[in-house]
């Protein structure tokens, strides 16, 4: 094959072939060359301020989009992306770290290069700890299989990867990159058929079946699966924390997200009194399941995702969860259920103008401004826990780090996301401390004239905290929010204290489409939403709040 | 010995012994057991915005203090921290990460518990690679030895240490600490004696001896001991940049900062002119030598750190840098050279008032408007550069992560030097882009009511940048820096444009005690320092600027 291309192109045209078009992060000296060669082709190049906020924000981008990227130079860039690409690894967000690093030809003669750590493969060792595969581009011959190879497992795992670009190979030739071939792995037949008919036997005798759906539903694009299984069967379904939006929530079968006891009390009922529940692609994680009050028992699961499957106490391998959730239908149909899912009438919801804004009134409100072309993206804390039970109208559109619960994932996720899908316009839900975390973001949603709806939950102080160890450390300086477009010279805000002023405010921020709206919604510091009261009420009958017992 | 105290106390208890009343970071809930232990001791935990902030002041803490420590929860919090602390690796500034992690006690009964990535000790392993000791202490009977060894590696190796918390292993009973063993590393006798010898031997031939001093003579405070050698010598001694104020600027034997070609023309020859060269305590990087234009013949230097001494082209270990120095001063005083270091008097800076503001002029300014009430901090780029050539007062007060390079370490710089010097008013010179990146940290500058006055040089974006690759990845977006204020709702600011405007705001920015001042001094984008003008026409004869020559 003829050298016709360079490793930077190679690797550029690879990320086109997979549907990345934005590229987000900071530049620096030693990625300034692969900058040049984005600037010179199809994909944009998003600078943010910060590097965490690029991969936030790629994380995001990944999300929506199915694949996302962020480049950074070496060391003073790449270690700041290590919390953010963390997250993409634990809550299965494929992203592609780029990083730049010292030239080859310089190592030898100049030891001592800036940036510089321990050794020049400090950086590598460390991202191979969070990442499904990583590779140094050291040499030409070699840099178009290690990027097709290491991009395929990020595409395969759905988990981060990592590529590391020394400074002067980004423009050595290497051959040009041909098709991208496509990869359908395969269920090994008999182990699936003895899955599927040990999944029969029970479904069968169960009475009252019911399917649990994860975020590994929409990481893996098994919406159209998940859906024909739900109205084939006529199971009621239920979605994790993380998974929330995978099927519509309007959906006559849906019945809400399940978090154990922070949960709404119908749905916790519906999922816990289930004879046979299918947990498809979720995370049985201590958040998804109401930080340890889910009560299920594994003896009458079927639970699946995209690394294993397991029925009751024993597990399969070498089958596809798509294979599976296509098996399931095909099985379900033969005995469906009829089950109407009778769902409490949501009343439209009536402001009371004089009275103080509540988060749970709040997030009562919020369900009825939510519209079609919106989508939700929620930080960590009671942001997450209001939003938690907020019905989204379309699949696949509320994101939030459920898991991995990094504090300032939202800002830099709404402008990930919006790049992502400009049609759709994201309303984040923040709390003050989360804000304060990744706010210079904020700068890059305004130079691109991007148009979130953010509300920031102001309520002064770590409150999520507040219920575990009060201390002073919750406390936090309070800023004026609403003057960030003061300083960003962009954006529209305002403070919000009451209903009638939560009402006006909506108004404007719809209005305001041209740029973002920032919402200052005062609260108080011990206010709740209905997921952390219930949370609270349960936990104290078992006496105590795991981990980290209040202690005061 | 009686189990009289708990591991949490334990380790504040050390803290306080090596003088750390300190300690920055973010509450999270794994490590909430230990915020309430230092609520109740009599350190102070200095809450800031982020864990990177937290870091970057714990550094400058540790700079001015000589010990400094950040407390943050597991991963989601530690991991932000990597790299100012991989910073702190890299220039020797001796900080102890302490993290929270999930307790013993859940981690076999609940696996996925928040903020977890991959295993249990994946964060302990990517610290191992940044720092010089780690442990995760798992037992309270070996706690103690733990911690003891691993504060004896960072007092002693002046670089980062970690130590890991379980949520659980805190309030466990231990012994009590007894006192600090003071440890004084010694010298072999026979490999100092030769290795003076030699030494001896060459300053004895040398016509032009000179002394180039470096950060670590601040780090293993042996400032008294470069004094006195500087002194009975009479040779000209030179600062490298991130060695900067070791000995103080206004000596009568100190001629600057020497920096290859990015220095001052008189300094690069003094230093590169000597037939003996005693380099002290210095970090030979590529940055400290001017980007590599450095002309050193290795021939003619001695150059002795904390790690290895070299005369010439051979090492000797088991030399203690502050055996060493004493002894160059016991011989040097032998054979003195009383050596009239002619420096350029500098005439008081005259205002032209309608004038634009430069770089340039503005340096110059500067160096009449500190005090001896002030130190210095510099973050990178053009502000490092230009602050370089400033006479600072005092010895060690010029901060500066002039090796690493890591942008944005100026505000919560600014931050933790005052906290450990609340007598000193810090000077900050920050460009826009790093400003940005740390920005929200002058909240709890805000909050604690402390004083720096913080120069923004706004030059639209990242201007150091420009001059190795031009790109439209080098803008920003402008912010009102000046209304900062506004937002936090204390604080002081205002525009410069013209030198009039500079005066005016210089007097109000030094009447405002009782809270931060930030001036807005704007500047245009391709403005820039003597020293980076310098730096520029000698790359020009060279052939490029290396790393990432400048392709368009």
């Amino acid at each position: 094959m003829g050298k016709t291309t360079t490793v930077g192109q190679y690797l550029i045209r690879r990320l086109l072939q997979r549907g990345v078009k934005h590229v987000f992060g900071v530049p620096g000296d030693y990625v300034l060359g692969f900058y040049d060669q984005m600037v010179e082709s199809r994909i944009e190049t998003v600078g943010t301020v910060t590097e965490a906020g690029a991969a936030f924000a790629a994380d995001a981008y990944a999300r929506v989009n199915g694949l996302g990227a962020v480049c950074v130079t070496y060391c003073v860039g790449g270690f700041n992306t290590l919390n953010p690409i963390a997250g993409t690894y634990a809550e299965k967000s494929p992203v592609v770290l780029i990083s730049g690093a010292p030239g080859l030809d310089q190592r030898a003669t100049h030891p001592l290069l800036h940036h510089r750590v321990r050794d020049f493969d400090t950086q590598l060792k460390i991202f191979e700890k969070v990442t499904v595969a990583s590779a140094a581009l050291e040499d030409p011959d070699t840099a178009p299989d290690q990027i097709d190879a290491v991009l395929a497992a990020c595409i395969r795992a759905k988990r981060p990867v990592y590529l590391e670009l020394p400074r002067d190979i980004v423009s050595m030739k290497c051959r040009a990159p041909g098709k991208v071939a496509a990869e359908e792995p395969k269920s090994d037949p008999a182990t699936l058929g003895e899955a599927l008919a040990e999944a029969e036997a029970m479904l069968r005798k169960a009475k009252r079946p019911a399917i649990l759906a994860g975020v590994e539903i929409h990481r893996f694009g098994l919406q159209e699966s998940i859906l024909k299984l739900v109205e084939k069967s006529g199971y009621p379904v239920a979605a994790t924390l993380l998974g929330k939006s995978v099927i519509t929530e309007r959906h006559a079968q849906y019945v809400g997200v399940y978090e154990g006891a922070m949960g709404r009390e119908d749905v916790r009922r519906e999922i816990e009194r289930a004879d046979c529940l299918l947990i498809l692609g979720a995370f049985m994680t201590d958040i998804n399941l109401g930080v340890y009050t889910a009560r299920l028992d594994v003896a009458k699961t079927i639970n699946a995702t995209s690394e294993t499957t397991a029925i009751k106490h024993h597990h399969f391998d070498k089958i596809e969860l798509k294979d599976f959730i296509n098996g399931l239908a095909r099985i379900t149909a033969r005995h469906p259920r009829r089950k109407a899912v009778k769902r409490a009438e949501q009343r439209p919801f009536k402001p009371q103008p004089s009275r103080a804004v509540t988060v749970r009134r709040f997030f009562k409100r919020m369900n009825d401004f939510l519209g079609e072309d919106m989508m939700v993206i929620a930080d960590i804390g009671d942001s997450l826990f209001g939003a938690a039970d907020l019905t989204i109208h379309r699949r696949t559109e509320f994101l939030s780090p459920a898991y991995y619960t990094s504090m300032g994932f939202a800002i830099p996720a709404a402008l990930g996301a919006q790049v992502a899908r400009p049609d759709l316009r994201p309303v984040v839900f923040v709390g003050d401390g989360a804000f304060q975390m990744t706010s210079q973001e904020l700068s890059i949603i305004a130079r691109r004239k991007l148009n979130p709806i953010i509300f920031l939950l102001n309520n002064k102080g770590y409150t999520t905290e507040r219920y575990i160890n009060e201390g002073p450390y919750n406390d936090i300086q309070e800023w004026a929010y609403h003057r960030m477009p003061d300083l960003l010279g962009a954006g529209w805000g305002c403070e919000v204290r009451t209903e009638a002023e939560l009402e006006v405010a909506l108004e404007q921020a719809k209005a305001h489409t041209l740029g973002f709206s920032i919402l200052n919604v005062h609260l108080d510091p011990l206010d709740r939403s209905v997921a952390l009261e219930r949370l609270g009420r349960r936990l104290a009958k078992q006496g105590g709040f795991e981990p980290g017992k209040k202690t005061r």
